[in-house]
């Protein structure tokens, strides 16, 4: 396996930017990830884009659309859509055409525009339903649904409580409050959680990931090129994707994160007590205690203690979401995966601030899409680490 | 590099079947292949979909959708979409992540519907007018204005004929004659096309390619592990793809063929004179003289000429679109690359009865899709060889 490192992040900020089209969203951080590699537009020799939704304004092909901005035209560009891990996906693609040796450095480019002026934002929130119409989504079991059965399931199943699965909402917008970039950077109470408006008992509006816009970016290369580029390097031990297989478990519990993390953990021949951060899939409190347990940071069934007493502080066991996650930091679909990868990357360079996870040596990102037959329909796992 | 085998190719009919949704189309494709290459859906270790439009019953994870119907799951799937390029695309990083020595054994499907019973059906057309609706799709410069425009400067500039941009029809329809999965299997006159309902002058109805519904599916391995299915393999002597560089050409005549074309003819080292047959992007009757005079049939501003002469037909100096093309065959956007593929593996293995191309031992696959600035979005060919 070619060793690969990634020499170059950029994004801009994720919230509700209502005046900023796919087109401005990429030039930020498209020339503010080449900027940070030291690279030129020409360097890029292929690139993959991954976005969901399809902005009104590139309703096809909006990888081409948006790198053009930057100069970035006629190499080889694909657009990849995986629902909520489409951005992530777009990465693994671009570590995988490394891997064939037949390019030298990628870019990989997430970005998703949910708000608009349009009419169409309506139709396209709508998308956001359910991978499967067919199945579930004309029953109307959409994601809060799904999430707040399988905590009910949670909470009986091993005494989980409402307060341990708000207190992932409380530590992700204390995250959220340190972090620049973020859509929301106010922290919240316990109290505020468990008081907002319901949307699926148990789960509240504080309980889960908001609508946004943003856009990220990574520039990968192989590690024998990497002198090339003036940017701080981080090394890819592992890229890991695994779809899901239905298996309509009970408990409402598939093993889609579970079986790509072992993969992860397995390329990068470690695991789960070396990771020190890692930026999850939190689109809804409780899916992130989940992914505790599915990562295997603590025991199954004991995510909701494992939150509770700080494991996944800053400082903790191991700092969860130290960017503010998806609740706090915001979910622009085919952006979250990237903007993941920059955090990490980011926080393995020591330049964090104010919510900087001290000692971070090796980083695990968790991103995932897709809903149907109670499963997940996609997982992708990076695990990133720090060049000493 | 690596080489790599098709080993496996399943379609269904192309044609307007609004009674089939994606499952069903996935269902006889992918069983269809994986019976071909004589596999079992536990061989496929990574999988890509390419489809453009999303049908109502598979808004999200099209690929995940359609492969289950085979007992597909768990690998990594990837969705890719690139307008009407999409299915090559598709088929190109199925070969890419084989090229990686991470998979032996990889499949790509390309699937499309474009008529549901649903309202949806007029939403989701509207979305083929143009990849850029910004610049070009808010001033109505839809496909078939922009293949007029550049016919009427091509007629100027050469001499072209209307009769010879017509007679692409008659060839093309001739050759879906013979083909038992073509949309359209009935001979057309001269006078016939030429007299059909003009749609942008001087395109008529016969100049243009149909709405189609349609699945192809392709399964790729490594040459060294081709020995565990049972299918007639073909050798992958290249893959190549390039996108627009929108020089906003006055003649409206991008490069983005000719750029892919030569990237896959340095991969194969080979050129046009040794290419027996070629499936090539016929969205409307004009682009495929285009596409003789970019691909190095024959010289700039003699396509015309060429197909008057019957260079492109069965038989001639390399058999064009056999299948009967997107013209006459169909065009269900994501399925056509695949489909391309199909015909040329078939045609490599002698199987194609009265279509039949003599002496097939290389055939090209030219796929594009996406237009702005005048410009084609992404171009991918494939040379593929019979192997003896």
């Amino acid at each position: 396996m070619r060793e690969i490192y990634i020499v170059g992040i950029g994004m801009t900020r994720f919230g509700k930017l209502p005046e900023l089209g796919v087109r401005e969203l990429a030039e930020e951080a498209v020339f503010g990830a080449l900027k940070d590699a030291g690279a030129k537009p020409a360097d890029i020799e292929i690139a993959y884009c991954g976005t969901e939704a399809m902005s009104p304004d590139t309703p096809m092909l909006p990888g081409q659309i948006a790198l053009e901005q930057a100069g970035i035209t006629g190499i080889p560009i694909t657009n990849v859509a995986n629902a909520c891990g489409s951005g992530s996906n777009a990465v693994r693609e671009a570590w995988l055409a490394l891997q064939s040796g037949l390019y030298e450095v990628a870019l990989a480019i997430g970005v998703e525009k949910l708000t608009s002026p349009s009419p169409d934002q309506f139709q396209m929130l709508s998308r956001l339903g359910g991978a499967d119409l067919m199945l579930e989504g004309s029953m109307g079991f959409f994601p809060p649904g799904v999430f707040s059965m399988a905590a009910l399931r949670h909470m009986e199943q091993y005494g989980t409580t409402r307060e341990q699965i708000a207190q992932v909402a409380v530590k992700n917008n204390y995250h959220g409050s340190l972090n620049p970039k973020a859509q929301y950077q106010k922290q919240v109470t316990l109290e505020q959680v468990l008081n907002s408006r319901p949307v699926s008992y148990p789960l509240n509006v504080l309980d889960c990931c908001p609508i946004s816009d943003g856009c990220a970016v990574v520039v990968l290369c192989g590690a024998d090129v990497a002198k090339r580029f003036s940017g701080r390097p981080v090394r890819v031990r592992a890229a890991a994707q695994r779809s899901g297989t239905y298996k309509d478990d009970a408990n409402l519990r598939a093993d889609t994160t579970q079986r790509a993390a072992r993969e992860a953990y397995e390329m990068a021949g470690l695991g789960p007590g070396d990771i020190d951060l890692a930026e999850v899939h939190d689109c809804f409190t409780f899916a992130e205690i989940q992914h505790y347990e599915d990562l295997g940071f603590c025991k199954m069934g004991e995510g909701g203690r494992f939150v509770e007493e700080g494991g996944a502080n800053i400082g903790g066991q191991v700092a969860v979401n130290p960017s503010g996650g998806l609740l706090a930091k915001g979910h622009p679909l085919g952006a979250t995966g990237p903007g993941q990868i920059c955090e990490i990357v980011q926080q393995l360079r020591g330049e964090c601030g104010d919510r900087q996870v001290p000692n971070a040596r090796i980083g695990l990102t968790h991103n995932g899409g897709g809903f149907r037959h109670g499963d997940t329909g996609i997982v992708t796992c990076f695990v990133l680490e720090k060049i000493s």
